[in-house]
């Protein structure tokens, strides 16, 4: 049975996965890149973005485990890009530039949904207003018999969360006081019971944490 | 120059070190022991309570740092015991019996001061409505040179840190989702930048952070 899975979502120790403020020149909000510093600094990370070189310890190899295995993402729309609202400006194609990192169909949950676009390396990112069961519908039919990431930001993964539908998260939490932002364990209370959970601190100073379901 | 420092507080990841409803028969309220089992199991906090045996690793390493070279606590009222607002029962001498653990003076903010309560081994409980500042400056100098130990809950360690006043603070964090009490971050956004950070995690799963004054 394919997976749901989470990977690499950094989390401030006061429970922040995303900071205020996220537009254009800021698109982690006023959190800048101290969320995810030590994901930055890997050959993962690196590599993803078509560039070589990065650290290759114990952070690296939790980052890489993001790739493998996966045939297709579902994200939310504040992922994709700093608009709100109705879509202004449909030129806007990601973060990403034309050659996105995800190499799949990607899933892009709004209340405003616009024609799909198909980028290169075999990124389409497919805008659709729906449930999260919906939502992981499509995407298992999309992803081949192959695992589904759910992608982030926390209102998306919070969501699939609540519902029960995630099979594994791996969320790394950082030592840092962000203070505001989105939280990412609001309405979870309890759901550490549900997973088999293990934790290992980094020297960057990064715990990581992985749930799993028994 | 004598330190003020806070030991073995237990952090939910979402940032809770209280549960909510804590009465009589529930001191952590809804928490449980869920918060504190990492300690439980310690050999520090068997010889705390007189008693013998308990765990003898990093966790235990670490819960025996609470001890040495503390001349006075401060802690909340909540801390002390189950009664809210104007004290209808001056009988309560908190929850650790006749000869509580600290062997120092102990200074508990209230609003509703009362006596002082002198108990065996050296404990004596002073009922202060103080500024922390004010506070500290009775604590320091009733220590005689040694530390200051800010003993709990999240309430009062907050104010202790929202004023700077903390040299040394040990966090816990245990993963689990506790959804609803007294959260410790709160009011405290970029409070790392003025710390010395380092952090492990046990075989428990608990994952200890320090942040030292630099
Ligand atoms: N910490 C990390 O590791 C990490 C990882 C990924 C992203 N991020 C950051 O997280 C931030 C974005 O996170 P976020 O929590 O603000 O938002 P998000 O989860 O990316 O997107 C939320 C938005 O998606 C749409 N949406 C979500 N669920 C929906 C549903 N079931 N049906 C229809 N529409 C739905 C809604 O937008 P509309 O109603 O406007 O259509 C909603 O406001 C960004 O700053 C990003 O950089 C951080
Ligand atoms: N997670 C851990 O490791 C840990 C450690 C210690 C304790 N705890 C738990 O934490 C809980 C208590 O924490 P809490 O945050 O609810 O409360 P707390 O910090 O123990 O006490 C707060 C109360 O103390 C009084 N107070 C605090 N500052 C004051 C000031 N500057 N001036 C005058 N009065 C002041 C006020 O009471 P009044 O206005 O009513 O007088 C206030 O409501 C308990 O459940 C305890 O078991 C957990």
């Amino acid at each position: 049975m394919s997976r749901v899975r989470v990977h690499n979502l950094s989390v401030s120790l006061d429970g922040f996965a995303a900071g205020e403020g996220q537009e254009l020149e800021a698109p982690f909000g006023h959190a800048g890149t101290r969320l995810v510093e030590w994901f930055l600094h890997t050959r993962a990370f690196n590599e993803m973005h078509g560039q070589a070189g990065g650290s290759s310890g114990v952070d690296d190899a939790l980052a890489w485990t993001w790739k493998a295995g996966i045939g297709a993402e579902i994200m939310g729309r504040n992922k994709f890009g700093p608009q709100r609202g109705p879509w202004t400006d449909e030129e806007w194609k990601g973060w990403w530039g034309d050659n996105p990192p995800f190499h799949t169909p990607v899933f892009v949950l709004t209340h405003h949904p616009r024609p799909s676009l198909e980028m290169e390396g075999g990124t389409v990112f497919h805008f659709i207003d729906a449930s999260p069961k919906e939502a992981l519908r499509q995407a298992r039919e999309a992803a081949g018999g192959l695992d589904v990431r759910i992608g982030g930001g926390p209102t998306t993964v919070r969501q699939f969360l609540a519902e029960d539908l995630v099979d594994h998260l791996h969320v790394a939490i950082v030592p840092i006081v962000l203070g505001r932002g989105e939280r990412l364990w609001d309405g979870l209370e309890g759901m550490e019971q549900r997973f088999q959970i293990e934790s290992v601190t980094t020297p960057s100073g990064t715990t990581h944490l992985t749930f799993s379901r028994p």
